[in-house]
């Protein structure tokens, strides 16, 4: 067999099963290829960004890697801003580079480029396949590197002749290394200084903010008395009704101080020490409190539920496991909001989310200053999954709810859109009608880059004058997202009211298929 | 004054005047000091590839720079497509990358990424900026950078303290270097090879396909009885009736090396040794004849047309200036083709656009395999500029058409997009309707990635089976490109006969403003 065939068959022992592809004629060997290995499915996207985007929405909801397949080096640039996303998500994610024949590189053929240099911006493990021979047993390790704990970018560059030569083999799946245990004596040093009676706060991160781990880790709040807040932009947070409840902490600096004010002791669990997104002249970039020492009790690739677990355990009242009585009350769970009338805004839309949201729903997020009411609207909706813009590369949502609808086809998808980032990829869209998945896309269309609208003033920059709001705007022409949506196959309506959003996203959310509702709001709503 | 202004203020004093811009926060203070330097217009993009494909059309027309103004290491990643393009056109182009205030880098702040490792994939000049006081200087010597011949990227580096920090001046404009003038002896060389005899190809990059230097290769081939060809991509190309016809290097290897073969001589003037686009099994890699000796009148930043005059002075009969007799005569201009009827196709639209094409227009070929009439059915038209995919990138015809729109506002632009390519950029549609840019759009909606299916049997790879072909299909759904135009402002039609395209063309060149035609043709046709 030719090196394309056995990358695929290696794919498949290592169990990755879906390719998203935007493949060029370097490619071709391994597109063919993908008949003789029914195991990989083809995932066709129209940009690169898309490909790279669904496949971390895949690895984030499916915990093992997707592949995508991309041309050469200005293919793999297109992808990117969203592999910059999945490597601030830490998610397991095989990118395959196609390249020029190893003896065509020397002549510069248009679009030879340093495709090393581009990979190892979002890559934590990179390799140059050099012969075909070799084309299953570098997949091999590849998929094995995306998937070491807690996940990462791994990248194959595949020149078209390692591809297209014979006498290949695949490789046998390698076995993926496991979390590692937080030693005790750390899990006991975090469980004294939580026992020590001055402030305390638990920052949850990574898994850190999935199912078994909050549970463990509101125990140890409760009976400790700690604050309980979870990373600003986690990469997939298990929330609603029967989960305890965890505030994030604020993309604002000034409201994620106020939230960490008068914190003698951070503990980390799988999150980094908060730092502010941006810069601005005058502000601390750190957001740990002055005096606040910080203590990592777990790293993003520990076994994080495992400490949190044996914290609990070590912080239950009288020692003995479980939350008994002498810990703090189970915080009451949020209840659903009504569904409100009137005028559609950010608050009233976020109100009918909450209200309608599915059991098993995947959120993604990328709604802005369109979703600040999002999180509090929705803390009360059935047991759903919340994927945020882990690295700030805008243009996320809609590749991404592609992939987590692939990696999940029997749950809800509902992507929650700026009308900005979305134009970022849109043509993800074709890619949900394409494979019918069952995605409701809202645009919250305000019209405007309002972010910056509010980051021009935070920065101390001078007042807007006509050419600066000029650069924020987006409303002239104003963007038809149900046309738009219609020209790539996904049926659309456009609400103004509250109810009229809240009688479309019960039909979308009823029928199979993708959807998309232009919600209509001002900025700021 | 901060250094925002004084990096608008040297752009000012170093003639660039236009911004193609796609901001976010750590770029407020660049955006708001627009407004304190009326000279610089800020053109907004809603992808950043879409900015760096204006900027490379603008650069290409106006033979000076544009700037483009991104966000961070992924904003440059989503731009750098079309500056891999544009590298291979050889534009003059500057790109400032807003990046972090320098002291909050360390933070690794969620945007954090290595910026320097992307810019140098595509640029010649890379400088970070460090602190305000220096920024006019940097900015100053950057746009140097670009300008010096024959063009390149020069990208600058601009955190945002920089940017904010006050105390800082604009730089004055540091001259252009010349382009050196070829010296005599390579002239006279070049010159006795013509006159040798054997069979000699003169093969035009760069600058050699704008008129002067067409004009006077032209001469000097009919001379000699040399053949006379362009390099397969050229960044423009000037041609129409009264400009000397030259025909391009085919794309397809095959088709080159029949129009190289029996080629002894092949002189290179602005452009490289031709090699294959990809690699094939089993073919060779260049595309210099077996036995041809390969000669070097100009580089791409030579005086290339000073040295086509001088050699067409050296190779007059005799040994007289111009095209004296003696001089083979000129070749027949080529008719403009009759306006067809009948089904629309490839061949047909491209008879529709040769009779139609207006005076002047500048046309921006991203057509692919629909495209492979145009040349031919152009030849006649009257004078324009032919602006080709000069990197391979897809993704381009669309933002190049925008910035060749701003940098010549009096000549109508028609941009010539695959359906394919087209999807990748969709978006600078809304930069058309924005700026209400002249230009009109045909998209040849073929519905599938035809290259890639010709593509695939050239590469030897097994024959599609349905996972392959699904692959290379774009018809499931199909493209709704006037639902998409409309969706951004853009006035659209869809054309079915030769008949309805042809009176679709005419009228959008008529009017002023964007407009898109669908022109529904089959692949291959």
């Amino acid at each position: 067999m030719n090196g394309a065939e056995a990358v695929l068959r290696t794919l498949t022992s290592s169990g990755v099963s879906v390719c998203f592809a935007n493949p060029g004629t370097s490619e071709m060997h391994t597109v063919a290829a993908l008949d003789e290995v029914p195991g990989v499915r083809g995932v066709l996207c129209l940009f690169e960004g898309t490909a790279t985007g669904a496949a971390d929405g895949y690895g984030r909801m499916a915990d093992r890697p997707a592949a995508v397949l991309v041309h050469l080096g200005p293919g793999l640039a297109n992808g990117l801003a969203n592999l910059h996303n999945a490597r601030r998500a830490r998610t397991p994610l095989l990118a395959i580079v196609g390249d020029h024949a190893t003896y065509h590189k020397r002549f510069d053929a248009p679009l030879e480029s340093d495709i090393e240099a581009l990979a190892w911006t979002v890559s934590g493990w990179v390799r140059r396949c050099t012969r075909g021979a070799d084309a299953g047993a570098d997949v091999a390790e590849a998929v094995a590197a995306a998937r070491a704990p807690p996940g990462q970018v791994a990248t194959v560059i595949l020149p078209a002749d390692a591809a297209w030569s014979p006498g290949a083999e695949p490789a046998a799946a390698i076995p993926v290394r496991p979390r590692p245990p937080v030693p005790d004596e750390t899990i006991d040093a975090v469980a004294a200084v939580l026992r020590s009676g001055e402030r305390c706060v638990i920052l949850l991160g990574g898994t850190g903010v999935r199912r078994p781990a909050l549970a463990a880790a509101s125990c140890a709040a409760r009976a400790t008395g700690a604050g309980l807040l979870a990373e600003t932009f986690p990469a997939r947070h298990e929330r609603g009704a029967g989960i305890p409840p965890v505030e994030r902490l604020a993309y604002l600096a000034e409201l994620a101080a106020a939230q960490l004010d008068g914190t003698r002791h951070l503990i980390l669990v799988g999150a980094r020490a908060p730092a502010s997104f941006f810069a601005y002249p005058g502000k601390p970039s750190s957001l740990v409190p002055d005096g606040c020492q910080v203590h990592v009790l777990a790293g993003p690739g520990d076994d994080i539920a495992g400490a949190l677990a044996a914290l609990a355990d070590r912080t239950a009242p009288g020692g003995s496991p479980g939350g008994s009585p002498g810990a703090a009350p189970t915080p009451p769970q949020p209840e659903r909001p009504a569904l409100p009338d009137g005028d559609l805004t950010g608050q009233s839309a976020a109100a009918v989310i909450g209200a309608l949201l599915p059991e098993h729903a995947i959120v993604c997020d990328e709604a802005n200053t369109s979703g600040l009411a999002l999180p509090a609207a929705t803390a009360g909706a059935p047991p759903h999954d919340w994927l945020t813009l882990t690295g700030g590369a805008i243009g996320q949502g809609l590749p991404l709810a592609a992939g987590a609808a692939l990696a999940c086809p029997d749950r809800p998808v509902l992507a929650l859109e700026a009308d900005g980032s979305a134009m970022y990829t849109i043509s993800a869209l074709w890619t949900h009608a394409r494979e019918q998945l069952d995605i409701t896309t809202v645009i919250f269309s305000n019209r405007s880059y309002a972010i910056l609208t509010m980051e021009l003033e935070r920065t101390g920059a001078p007042a807007a004058g006509p050419a600066a709001r000029g650069l924020l705007d987006l409303s002239r022409p104003g963007l038809g997202f149900t046309a738009l949506a219609e020209g790539m196959g996904v049926p659309a309506s456009r609400a103004e009211t509250a109810a009229e959003f809240a009688a479309q996203l019960r039909r979308a959310l009823a029928e199979p298929g993708p959807h998309l509702i232009e919600a209509l709001v001002p900025p700021f709503s």
